[in-house]
């Protein structure tokens, strides 16, 4: 194999490695595959290309707008996918990885392309939250809103998943507006390389919006300001040495870390031998200890199961670890490939010996196990390895040294209490799974341990059929944990792509509010339309745009009427006395349903014309009863407008129902697709 | 006056000073008032403390009884506030800045308490956002929770606000369930101290909940975990340190700054002089420049005006600095006390003379001004002081030196974008205001400046008689920003209570999340209640209750009888061929309203019971048009309640309407108010 040379794509150019280029190996054969960095790479202009071009050319696009872009880039990465599986055998990952790696990436990008489409807005502000009412009038109100920051984001990933690593990151970054500057780990840069090319070939990413180092960063921190980002994943040490940098701390840069943490599986109580639970904790705890060797920042590292289960739990676990085929990843029949480097096969002998003197190794001989179809002694092959922990409450290391591969220790718990300790003392966790069938344990454990994690998971015989796995994150939850786990938070649909913006409470007038957010705001200015508003067109309609109808009296034979063509004879409506000796009521009232059902008889157009469907209705609330002989009339304003497709778009109607003295009766949110 | 002896609250222990205590000055007269500070507190027990005793009885509250005790904590101060208005003065604030801290300080309270009660559950996990819908038949899905955080929050606090200071992050941090220790700056800490005592002489907090450090904190940063918190306000220097405190780092503490910032105020381009904004702009300058002495870190810094506006503004808002009496605060003509010590005095002068280096001094001579009823010489009084900057592009010391007394600088801008430039020249602020009536330039500079920026305040005609104020930071808005701001957060309602809680990612079955959420969960366990449950009391009623009603057949009949009725002769419903026409209907179909009413018609209870009334309806949704001679159902499930007083609470009911074939109709939830 000839030694690939790994480029950075620094400000709009490929550079080939220079002075200061690392060698790196194959994990399979050990020997060198490729060569990566280059001292010359110029920092700042990096970021002025980010800032400068990238920026701009992004913040220009609508959420929407750039929504459908990670799209696209998604579906041209899911074309070419083939080349980069083909590529990440060298990592040591097997087809089953690269599914992880590779189709969770891209896949992590659709999740975020469609929640850009439906969750936000298509517009440049985000807004974060409701109206505030600041006023006893109405006339200065709050709001909080999201835009985009300014300045650059730096990712910084890990070597274990590559594209995943890469793209769950690029993803919400790219949907905020922001560019970003991508650092693989070197060790597997060749895989992000080859996936940064294939999304800038696709042609779909506006200049500036991506860029890739290819080895050191150089001072590239050191030029940071606080419209820029660090986005961290990695070891705590280097976590700790980034997040001190002095300029980093007094410019306030934020900075996102996501390190390695002590995850832990607790089989529950409920879930003894025999249970449809203790088989399905086996073939979770198994996968996790061997998917991608173990080399997963989810892994479980600590496995709880009661006292009396412990036994079963190791004899059943290593039945399945037997099974375990190691060898070259590209062979159909192995089941786990190799760590990505000897330097980190090695890490992992020395931590599994830090565990050694707090625990028993009761599964995988590191010096005695078969690897299939590669040289052992040369690749980063290692066996899966069980310890089992007999002191758990006084050991201390078990809690805190993390082998970065096939390893995980098991300890015993006297009752759920005793487990919720335990877990606790990893301080700070990316994710524990509980294993059971017992809602109330489920409960318990998240309140007595959810501080401590920044995911729970829980499966069982309900849900184990489409349970995604304990150490899957997916882009809807967040992925982040307190303490050793960095503190960060990542993903979790919007709220990760909230880590690229700024919020800023916005204050001011119903007018002002309604500028900026593109949301007509209740007191804001009405706009009296050329026609009927349900005769106008999607394209056509105006933000503000409102219709004032007749009025209509309710008289008590509409009540009765209603009533029984409805079936609806509910005491309020129907018998004076009990309404009155309602705490609501004056006596007899008219239905809720009835007035809404007036209201829309007031106020839609019976022809034919662009409004094709009510679609639904939001935030209903009754404000004031209606007795027979009171007058309603209705207020109807577009509140917001979204393009649904080329032929038809949402539009959200503010309505308001008023009686004869102008008081509030009832007010909603009315939701009508209207054709272009 | 007697040197009073300023207490600490330590570990259920009122602690006097003791070795290391600093002498404290009046503001008014330069003498020694109090003495604060004691070398021998016990930093690890006062965390204990809170850990062991405040936290677990703060989270066996719910947020309800929490929001309750928070209210009931800020009318007992309300009743005391005289004595806290009297020992004020000495820290030279006059009584419209006591308004400020101590009446903010109790308003702040009562908006958390409020908050807590309608925005917040009555138990012990807060549901944050939407179930996530992680699987295809709905057996896995995903839920974010907040919990609080199990260690202490410390909060470390500005000299400028004794009291609002403490309580702004006290509220949040009791409503979140955690203890929390105040140490308020040495200079003023005599006033946070009546504060705590009043506050813990009322009995209503429990043991731990509360401590407070007057004087240094010692060694209590260096004893922190993962699961305290520290929300400092304060300088960039102080703020720097800490947070590089390497236990800090390592430990992921959390750790908000919100720090002083170069805040500016934008005069619009439309404001010109004799239009309400212009006068409105004046007084709101002319008041961030004078309350609290200037000692706000939300006072206005820099003052950009239109370039030929800018004399005018020099000229009237020197007209109305000229008629602001400087003295001793207790007098009633004051309008600007002292500033609160000798040493902030002379800080101030430090950093004016700076500023002069860039800028002319055209307002207040330092030298040569009236104090009424106090020495000049030997208490901290300053005039306000304007100056003039000409050249804003080229000039640094103006938007990065903060004299943090009555000191501001005027500039010139050519345009709107010249504007949001010079504005972002301060690197991050907590505030911005714009005085405009033109929503068109509030977008502008929204879009332009919101990310750097925790706030910004717009007002004009509209809103300036229920406008609160530029520098006024309120409950229910984020409070902090980006940059040199310090990059933390406060307040915004609910999301300031959340920074003292942990957000974790739940994962599992239907079951599970609504044990956990005390929400029923669509596909979760229906339970079958021993009657119908609107005659079920509020108190009866189980998480999970749930009906099915019989069928009923909507016919052409029964939409036409409806549209004639309630006059919503929309053309889907009437006329078949425009609605065959339509991409979302077979034909004619049947009124949502109708389908709403006849479900209300197939449920309720018509005799006189609990149910008092229907309230309102949230996110209703229409899945299926419903043909003549299709019939509907009704599933209708307690998801939610809600305690409102002894003798009633809210019900949210979580109903579908399906068809003959079991296809989705409709979805939404009911709001009913049941009698206990």
């Amino acid at each position: 194999m000839t030694v690939q040379q790994i480029s950075s794509f620094a400000a709009g150019e490929w550079l080939a490695p220079g002075e200061g280029a690392r060698n790196i190996a194959s994990a399979i054969t050990g020997d060198v595959i490729a060569t990566a960095g280059n001292n010359a790479l110029d920092a700042q202009a990096m970021l002025d290309y980010a800032r400068n071009v990238g920026g701009p050319a992004l913040r220009a696009l609508t959420f929407h707008e750039r929504a459908k872009m990670i799209k696209a880039v998604a579906m041209h990465l899911d074309k070419h996918k083939q080349a980069l599986y083909d590529l990440s055998f060298e990592t040591g990952a097997t087809q089953s990885d690269h599914m992880i790696d590779i189709d969770g990436g891209v896949g992590t990008m659709f999740v975020f392309a469609s929640k850009g489409r439906r969750e936000m807005p298509d517009g440049h502000v985000y807004l974060d939250g409701d109206v505030e009412q600041l006023s006893r009038h109405g006339t200065f109100l709050g709001q909080h809103i999201c835009t985009p920051l300014q300045g650059a984001a730096i990712h910084i990933n890990a070597f274990n998943f590559p594209v995943w690593g890469m793209l769950e990151k690029f993803a919400p970054t790219l949907l905020a507006g922001v560019p970003s500057i991508v650092k693989p780990a070197t060790n597997s840069c060749y895989v992000t390389e080859l996936a940064v090319k294939i999304m800038l070939d696709s042609g779909i990413l506006p200049e500036g919006a991506l860029q890739l180092v290819s080895g050191g960063l150089g001072d590239m921190l050191d030029r940071l300001t606080m419209q820029d980002v660090v986005s961290f994943t990695g070891s705590a040490d280097t976590a700790m040495k980034l997040r001190s940098n002095p300029v980093i701390v007094e410019n306030s840069v934020r900075f996102v870390a996501e390190q390695d943490s002590l995850n832990a599986s607790i089989l529950g109580p409920d879930a003894a031998v025999g249970t449809p639970e203790f088989d399905l904790f086996i073939k979770e705890v198994h996968r996790e200890m061997t998917t991608k060797a173990g080399q997963k920042c989810t892994a479980v590292r600590r496995i709880f199961a009661p006292d009396a289960t412990v036994p079963a739990v190791i004899e059943a676990l290593s039945a399945r670890l037997d099974k375990t085929v190691i060898g070259d990843p590209r062979l159909e029949g192995t089941r786990m490939g190799a760590l990505v480097s000897n330097g980190q096969k090695r890490d992992v002998l020395e931590k599994a010996a830090i565990l050694a003197t707090e625990a028993t190794r009761v599964y995988g001989d590191p010096d005695n196990f078969e690897v299939v179809g590669a040289d052992g002694d040369k690749g980063a092959f290692l066996p899966p390895m069980l310890f089992h922990c007999a002191n758990p409450d006084t050991a201390q290391r078990v809690h805190d040294t993390e082998a970065f591969g096939p390893v995980s220790t098991i300890m015993g718990y006297r009752d759920i209490d005793h487990a919720i300790e335990l877990v606790k003392k990893g301080q700070g966790s990316l994710v524990a799974s509980v294993i059971t069938h017992d809602s109330a344990i489920a409960r318990q454990v998240a309140i007595g341990a959810g501080a401590y994690h920044g995911r729970l998971y829980f499966n069982n015989r309900d849900s184990m059929k489409e349970s995604t796995g304990h150490g899957s994150p997916l882009p809807h939850m967040v992925h982040g944990g307190p303490g050793r786990a960095g503190g960060g938070e990542e993903m979790g649909g919007v709220r990760g792509v909230k880590h690229y913006m700024q919020r800023t409470a916005i204050q001011g007038s119903p007018d002002i509010l309604t500028a900026i957010g593109e949301q007509w705001v209740p007191g804001a200015t009405e706009i009296k339309g050329p026609a009927h508003p349900f005769t106008r067109k999607y394209g056509e309609l105006s933000i503000g745009e409102t219709m004032h109808t007749d009025p209509r009296v309710v008289t008590l034979e509409d009540i009765e009427h209603f009533a029984n063509f409805t079936g609806d004879t509910f005491y309020a409506h129907m018998d004076n006395e009990a309404a009155e000796r309602n705490p609501f009521f004056p006596g007899r009232v008219a239905h809720g349903y009835l007035l809404l059902s007036f209201a829309a008889g007031l106020f839609v157009e019976p022809n034919e014309g662009p409004v094709l469907a009510n679609t639904g209705l939001d935030n209903l609330r009754f404000m004031k009863p209606v007795s027979a002989g009171d007058t309603i009339k209705v207020r109807l304003s577009v509140k917001k407008k979204t393009q649904r497709n080329d032929e038809y778009g949402e539009v959200r109607w503010h309505v308001t129902l008023t009686n004869q003295d102008d008081d509030l009766v009832a007010e909603y949110e009315l939701l009508t697709m209207n054709a272009y």
